[in-house]
């Protein structure tokens, strides 16, 4: 059995398809409809109840939740991760886990401000602008610093903030708020990753554009949509 | 070496004693001491740089992030969580990321919606209960189902979770905003927490009362201060 994304174009599933190319994986994609809200019908929801894009179906069933895709696949087939016992495990697993439960989440919020305080969006903005600069200030300070974070190889968690670095660049909480000259490491390590075969993959099965971390634009991509 | 755990009373590091008590490992606790803002000490933010309490010193270094903490322990020791390619790890990742970057992130905006909204504070917290009564009936769904989420025996992600409970039935979002009896069998699991001696040591140490998940009350702590 070879594995099935489920994905949408320029969702949280392009960093699953990264992590599949990076690791030389064959994989199906199914797209997920997002115009017919297909994330919400009664087949997807079996996949993942939260109803939130990618699922990756494998020979143990269906994963989802971005950052555990990740750390299964580097479980599963080395790589992208200090494994289970190394030394550097625990400080990987700290900044995954805060990528996905601080960065990632408030960018959530920053991208759908009408999900979380519907007429107070205003005011919930300022305040995640503000968390967001933060959180970016403390990743930028740990890059570099770690085999990793962007060290000489690819990690989970370069392949990770890449993506949500390039989504701050051209989504929510008004024009421009995101300021990626303050992170010069980060947007460094986003920029090394754009001369890599997966990226080039990624580029073309879902219309990214030529520098899609460094010079982002509105994905065009062949199938699907990613709103 | 021995681990040390900085804690506070009733904060998350509530959950990192309960697994090192189930571990049966032997850990010293340092007080954070919140009243003083002790957390955003030089010191602290160079064992933790987000300043969030707990941190766990290991011989690896510090961990910080509950989660993390718990994988990483249960990585170390065995047991709390189906090992590294046990076909039930990638399930219990995702539940356990479900947890970390929705659940309890959503329950901190509700305890700080001021730190997410100054302003705009009420559109938040109508938002956000709304949100997390989603979150905590895919968790109910889900509960008994496997042996990591109200199984048999005591999972990382069973004790994560009871605490997260207690905090929904004593703070933030107003009054009675959390109705415990919409998810009977989360509140079986944490009932029966609250007859292991990882639990009894808890209520010592922190001031959590006879039932600290299934009847709680504010904390009385012999030392520092929940807030």
């Amino acid at each position: 059995m070879i594995y099935t994304l489920h994905y949408a174009p320029d969702n949280a599933s392009l960093i699953i398809r990264l992590a599949l190319e990076e690791l030389g994986q064959p994989y199906r994609t199914a797209l997920v409809d997002r115009r017919a809200r297909a994330q919400d019908s009664a087949a997807y929801r079996a996949l993942n109840p939260a109803g939130l894009i990618p699922v990756l179906e494998t020979p143990d069933g269906p994963v989802s939740e971005t950052a555990a895709i990740l750390l299964w696949l580097s479980e599963r087939h080395g790589a992208l991760a200090p494994a289970p016992g190394d030394s550097a495990r625990g400080a990987f697993l700290k900044w995954l886990f805060f990528t996905s439960n601080t960065l990632h989440a408030d960018l959530r919020i920053a991208f759908y401000p009408d999900r979380y305080a519907p007429g107070g969006e205003a005011a919930l903005l300022a305040g995640i602008k503000a968390r967001l600069a933060s959180h970016f200030a403390l990743l930028e300070a740990e890059c570099g610093r770690h085999d990793w974070l962007g060290g000489e190889g690819v990690s989970g968690l370069d392949l990770y903030l890449a993506p949500l670095m390039r989504w701050a660049q051209i989504y929510g909480a008004g024009p421009r708020w995101f300021d990626a000259a303050r992170y010069p490491r980060l947007m460094a390590m986003a920029g090394a990753l754009e001369n890599r075969a997966s990226v080039a993959a990624a580029i073309r099965a879902e219309g990214l554009g030529r520098a899609p971390f460094t010079a982002p634009q509105p994905c065009d991509p062949p199938e699907g949509s990613a709103l």
